[in-house]
């Protein structure tokens, strides 16, 4: 039988290429079957680079490849992030066409690190909620979740090691959720977002997808074009100190997620972890609110061009409108507002020396497509306030995957990541 | 004898415009008359549309500009702005070819309040150090100030009567004070920047040149859509509080300036101000630091791609090899540093309800061209806390334009502007 290397960390493949016990091709080639066999049913990609140009591309810099950090493997990106040379519709019938001249920041990153770009996963209109073509790899009738919808499904199903995808309101967390991967969203201003199509600034986030956690951690490295690994060692005491964000009195998730959502936190606190107790509800409501009409109103100042086209979804349109209605003074107000709630949960979370919140991912396990990519009322909050974020796949409920997140404070990424890898630890 | 336009404000040529006294056209070739006179010398722009081409989008779309609120009047935009189906370089002689398939959000709020884009102005390249062609209108052998070269230099010498710019450093208060023009930076985060060429996202901001204070207003409000002018009445007190900012201690700029600073303040509480003396110095000083170190960190990021192409200037790749050499922590310490003082100063003008800093804008005149264009040093603290500034071009030291800036907390940009021309009434 022939020996497979789709379902295998980044870290495991490039230590067999080192090893010589496996060439690169025969990786590459690998993930295409993978590819052969499941894109017709899980329709992830907007666009696959053919097999024959990947190993063409490669061969033909076969040395710049062998000397660098990722080797020739794959990696892939949600197609609002610009790719020179390579179309990127933004989800839009206005943008079928359209051929960036320039790689986004993150894209020349992983090139330069010796990544090879396989394709474009498919997202939502503008990253918003108007679906592309993708399902659920676990259930074809099912929403992958969305806006990062392409990247969630293509990871979750082995169809790619690493891909990037972008968070406005939920959509990577809650994507990452539905399908069963890990995900992290950067904080903000975390890593450049040149040539990416912005939605919101105040609430865009770029995300990475990956089947293993220490894959995230390589990428995020490479993004940040950091010499070295970081050192994970001193991140984290052994008992770390958890809060819990469940929103019960905001928003009604189905009942299994308050029970897992109870089950993890009782697990964490028999493996060591100490849980505070904090009242989180009325600052994440107001937050909530507040990102609704900030994100709302700068939508509407970035893609006006585009819905004066009248070629843009009922949906998409309404929020521009919608954002239209709100006014620079709204928007300000909201703006202010939302910096003193952020104070405030920073210095709660400061006194009681919270390392991590821990909270649902998505408001259940992956709705039928029918109903939509699913509500994003479980990220709002976090990325208004710039907070970095990780979607653990802990459950599988009949088949159907389902994630709690875990939320830290702005620019302690590299802290969560390690704390996620000791919650996984112990998982 | 040809009546003169170009030198009138927008709001007096609307007004013209609407009391049917002279049409759009005659407007539009008194313009390019102007410019046929002057860019021979002055060399502002990088891409100008011919004037037939102007008319005749004018006359191909009538019917709305006659209704819009620009009338088909002409705006410029820094080369660093992406222009559809126009050749946009950032400065650069890897992208003299680069032609953008959108355009930047605020071209299309330009042109959908009925603009029309007359042409790109030079930027020095990627909007850093290394100059463009342009030369001062004053003077052709002395600098027009960078990075918004062009802008400044084509709306001091009146062939637009509005243009935009950037500024991560100090690059559109400098060249407005070298060329003579009005020049307000917005505070960050005021404007949707997308499909511009970010150099640093935590410094870089959106900038409007205009050799009237009330346009600058106006394209203001444009930009953020506003359905209606703001009501500027209410904005400020009969006795504005102002502390002043000369940073003797830090940085050596000519005595002509200070001179004009201290003459400036005195006027000012003559005219009822209320002077308020602060020690801004060592706040400046750090923060000066921290905009420096984080501008170049994430300026590696953002243009890691064209320094691998190893065609950028030396001055440029110095800097971004400077950006690689600090570390993310580095990086990081900076940016939390910047948020305390931020909190700092904003609560030492908050106390004192400080409404303005009054400070200079340049160091001096505009410098020689072999000298290169000119110190960035008076602007690079606001930009790094995301302040908004406006250069009032108050002084001609035989016929050498010198500005000095105001300067307001973020996002009292409306206040600020009102502030402007209550200072421009009484000079």
């Amino acid at each position: 039988m022939q020996q497979q290397f789709f379902n295998k960390s980044l870290s495991e493949l490039l230590r067999l290429i080192e090893s010589k016990q496996v060439t690169v091709i025969d990786i590459v080639e690998d993930f295409y079957r993978r590819i052969e066999d499941r894109e017709p049913r899980v329709q992830a990609w907007q666009y696959l680079l053919d097999v024959n140009s990947y190993i063409e591309e490669y061969e033909s810099q076969k040395d710049f490849y062998d000397k660098s950090i990722l080797k020739g493997l794959p990696f892939a990106v949600k197609d609002v992030i610009d790719t020179k040379d390579i179309t990127t519709t933004m989800g839009s019938r206005i943008y079928t066409d359209r051929v960036p001249q320039n790689d986004a920041a993150c894209v020349t990153a992983l090139k330069m690190a010796g990544g090879i770009l396989m394709g474009k996963t498919v997202t939502t209109e503008f990253a918003y909620f108007s679906p592309g073509k993708t399902n659920n790899p676990h259930h074809p009738d099912r929403t992958p979740g969305g806006s990062s919808s392409g990247s969630a499904a293509a990871v979750a199903d082995y169809m790619v090691p690493i891909a990037l995808g972008t968070q406005t309101a939920a959509s990577v967390i809650r994507p990452a959720s539905y399908c069963g991967t890990f995900a992290y969203v950067g904080s903000r201003d975390e890593f450049s977002l040149r040539n990416m199509q912005p939605l919101s600034s105040a609430c865009d986030s770029l995300g990475i997808f990956a089947n293993h956690l220490a894959d995230i951690q390589l990428v995020r490295r490479i993004l940040q074009h950091a010499k070295s690994p970081i050192q994970q060692n001193n991140l984290t005491t052994d008992t770390p100190k958890f809060a819990v964000f469940a929103g019960k009195e905001l928003f009604e998730a189905e009942a299994v997620v308050y029970e897992k959502l109870a089950l993890t936190q009782q697990h964490l606190v028999e493996n060591g972890f100490d849980y505070v107790d904090l009242a989180l509800d009325e600052l994440m409501g107001e937050l909530t609110e507040h990102q609704k009409t900030i994100m709302a109103y700068e939508v509407a100042r970035n893609l006006f061009a585009e819905y004066s086209t009248g070629q843009i979804s009922q949906q998409l349109a309404e929020l521009i409108e919608t954002g239209f209605a709100i006014s620079y003074q709204q928007w300000l107000d909201s703006t202010r507002r939302v910096a003193e709630l952020k104070s405030q949960l920073d210095e709660l979370l400061e006194t009681h020396q919270v390392d991590f919140i821990l909270a649902p991912a998505s408001p259940g396990i992956a709705p039928l497509q029918t109903e939509g990519t699913g509500n994003p009322f479980f990220s709002r909050a976090w990325q208004i306030l710039g907070y970095t974020s990780i979607n653990l796949p802990l459950f599988y409920l009949e088949k159907h995957p389902l994630g709690l997140q875990i939320v830290g404070r702005r620019h302690t990424d590299d802290k969560l990541l390690t704390l996620a890898g000791k919650i996984m630890s112990i998982s």
